[in-house]
């Protein structure tokens, strides 16, 4: 647990994968790519689900759930979508193992256990959700529908990362039928805000909202909304995509209403989702080279009280103390542990609990008892104060919602500071390399352009941000006409 | 809506395949097995999870999340374990798709793309958690790992029936490791206990717990921990198992722990789980020729307020009303809605929220408006009580208490009528027949025995209660000493 990690300076994501695992999120499994998620890190996927699942419901949606096995014909009948995920589908292809012959104890694919129609595991759920919507919709009066999922799902990656890309993953899924365009349009960006609303005040990730170029769009979308999050490294992150679907996927599985002129019309759709990914983006916004630093908000605990004692009678006054300050925090909804476990001594809970980035630490010893005092230690700041016992629930109520605001505004202005107007090609580069961040210029609107600077740069567009104005200029890369900046950055 | 659903006494499968798709708790999907469980479904199913989430943790266990797929290497390591599961396993094989040739649109399995190792879809996850388990313990000290997991698991059934057998269904499991076989056998009875005590008092299904003989236990446990209900057509269902596993999985997997004396000892196991299934022993517990009745504490809404006017301003005057009793209502923590749809007449949502199963119906009429009243109906008796507004809410609180007890007690007095103390082949047969429950039998403890009986009868032992008393006797079948009565049954 003593372990240093190694700095952020000297290897970025070193340290990244280091963190994850010291801090008990998650560590590879023995499936490739595949990776388990550990109770403290799942402690923090909870926390997520609880609030977007409370903000799901309070915009009218519900939740449901769909199969796992998409069958391939019609996970092919939605012919973008099929050509943009059929390179990474895992393919159950036989439904029985049998005993290997004169090998007692191994097992083989049984040959006569073929299934007739592969099934592809879902690497995202439109094809055998919107074959389902067919039969549930007939008419206007059944619509809207608006539904999410809470599921896994598998998209065969090469290059995994725990969190940011790995073969499964845990996400949710959106999915909403609608009677006109202007409503589908209003439910995908609805959703993309309220994924910004999540990520700011929650995670206190600042995110910027956008659309893609059309070659960044999900397979399938007409528009596809996005939040975009920048890492310490300097590199972006998406972090949610909400998507306006048109009617796509209505066409693909002939799904049609009669609307109240009693019309026979397409539906349309759109879907969104947010994944475990979002936990890499928290701890490459938040941590330090000490470990975690989580917001008060997602942090299992917010609050961790170490004993320091030397002999028994020490131990159960402390004791009897912390339970008590415990159950005064707990009163206002604090969450709070109490590690009173006597194998471990203070120094070593005191570094776990830095590395796993509880946001405040209580401190008791025999001292304090006399003087009415405890020390208090800030995670973010690292700070320590000494104050009265009482004093400490408001103290901590108010540093509660202090630190919560502190990394956000710290994120924030790092971020601001990270993004550049840049006017030529050589800056774009020359940025790009020594400082890294969003790049804020101006692109022609080709693909072709687009791809150039890719190549060149590896920088991508990560979005036409939402509120960037109307201004003539011209495209960094081809000179040509642009009416307004888009935001290029490299990214995860 | 108004279709009536088949009445039970006159094909009672029927009645339940028509109750789960006209309550719009789940439907077949297009995937052989898999069902999609719709919005009402799915929030019953959550209510369960919430409770049951409570509990675990309550009892010291904390969630994780282990890889959907387990490598073929890994599931036949424990070999009887793998035995009982091998035929009925989904196998991933490939992990890309790609285009047919001269069939444009359309896809096939990639050759190229063969697995090394085929992956099994989890039917169970014992094995691949056992085999982390092991990076993760060395010493006492990391003893015991009290981890939950809510997934998705897949059976291959060939016969299957919605949240009664299913090819995928959501479940937890429960997967624990000790250092002692006390340790862990007191862990997988009191999880056993914990299911008893949801089942009974939040679904409001009486259970009789016991264990399984070893025919009937789960592949690779030394003893199995059961609940069981008894169905409305006499036949029993099995509801939760929690399984003491030994040391089966640390052998296995090679998991060792070192003792507090030094000694490297094999770890224990227990693992338990309850699924979607139970939602069908809801079902089949409760509900009615006239459609679904729920147990307060489950049902996604508690009260249903139905308004009847005949203009506009009748409604307006009876929408504020409605709209004073539901905050009211919330106030106490009752889940209530409003249905103020234009589009539907009253009569179809009275039949719409009594197919549905809401325990209290709120209707509210223009004479009630003067008479300060409303019209109050009990889903499970179908009684209809006109009440003053201002006793409105202690009555509604009294009565959610009272129904909610009200189904337990009946469906109690069923299975204690429904269980028939039989001494000899020739009752045995006669009472199966004729009365179906439970048969409470003496048995010789042979397996030869168990077999015997099932092919006469189909009857098997459902469990050994944990309440039943030694008493000496002869077996039903062979006449052979028998030490204690056993319970049989025909079951789902």
């Amino acid at each position: 647990m003593a372990n240093k990690l190694t700095p952020r300076e000297k290897d970025y994501s070193k340290w990244y994968n280091e963190i994850v695992v010291k801090a008990d999120l998650a560590e590879n499994s023995s499936v490739r790519g595949c990776m388990t998620i550990k109770p403290y890190g799942y402690a923090i996927w909870e926390k997520m689900q609880a609030e977007l699942d409370k903000m799901f419901k309070a915009t009218g949606h519900e939740n449901a759930y769909f199969p796992l096995f998409v069958p391939k014909s019609l996970f092919e009948a939605e012919e973008r979508n099929a050509e943009g995920f059929a390179k990474e589908c895992a393919v159950v292809t036989h439904y029985r193992l049998k005993n290997k012959e004169n090998k007692p104890g191994k097992l083989e694919v049984d040959p006569n256990a073929k299934l007739e129609e592969e099934l592809v595991v879902r690497p995202t759920s439109e094809a055998v959700i919107w074959n389902t919507y067919k039969s549930w919709i007939q008419s206007y009066r059944d619509l809207p529908i608006l539904i999410n999922q809470w599921a896994n799902v598998v998209r065969w990656e090469m290059r995994t990362r725990l969190f940011l890309r790995t073969t499964e993953f845990l996400w949710q899924e959106g999915h909403t039928a609608h009677s006109s365009k202007e409503e589908a349009l209003d439910e995908a960006k609805l959703m993309n805000q309220v994924y910004a609303d999540f990520v700011e005040n929650f995670m206190a990730i600042p995110v910027i909202q956008g659309t893609k170029t059309s070659s960044e769009r999900f397979a399938g979308a007409e528009e596809t909304y996005c939040i975009e999050a920048l890492m310490q490294d300097g590199k972006a992150l998406q972090a949610g995509t909400s998507h306006f679907l048109g009617q796509n996927f209505a066409k693909a599985f002939d799904v049609k209403f009669a609307s109240e002129s009693g019309a026979l019309e397409h539906v349309w759709a759109t879907s969104w989702g947010v994944s475990t990914r979002l936990i890499g983006a928290l701890i490459m916004t938040h941590s330090d080279d000490n470990g975690l630093v989580l917001p008060p908000n997602l942090a299992p605990f917010q609050v961790i009280i170490i004993p320091i004692y030397k002999n028994e009678e020490q131990r159960k006054q402390i004791s009897y103390l912390a339970e008590k300050i415990k159950l005064s925090l707990e009163a206002k909804n604090i969450r709070v542990k109490y590690d009173n476990r006597d194998k471990f001594k203070p120094g070593y809970k005191f570094n776990e609990y830095e590395l796993k980035g509880v946001p405040l630490r209580i401190s008791i010893g025999p001292k304090d008892l006399n003087k009415g005092s405890v020390e208090i230690a800030r995670r973010d700041t690292l700070s320590k104060t000494i104050i009265s016992q009482s004093n400490l629930v408001s103290y901590i109520e108010n540093n509660i919602k202090k630190i919560q605001k502190s990394l956000f505004d710290r994120a924030k202005s790092f971020q601001d500071q990270k993004i550049t107007l840049v006017d030529n090609f050589v800056d774009f580069k020359k940025i790009l390399h020594q400082k890294g961040g969003f790049i804020y210029a101006h692109w022609d609107g080709t693909e072709s352009t687009e791809q150039a600077i890719k190549k060149h740069t590896k920088a991508t567009i990560r979005c036409i941000p939402l509120n960037a104005k109307e201004e003539d200029g011209k495209c960094v890369y081809s000179g040509k006409n642009s009416k307004r900046r888009v935001l290029f950055a490299k990214s995860y």
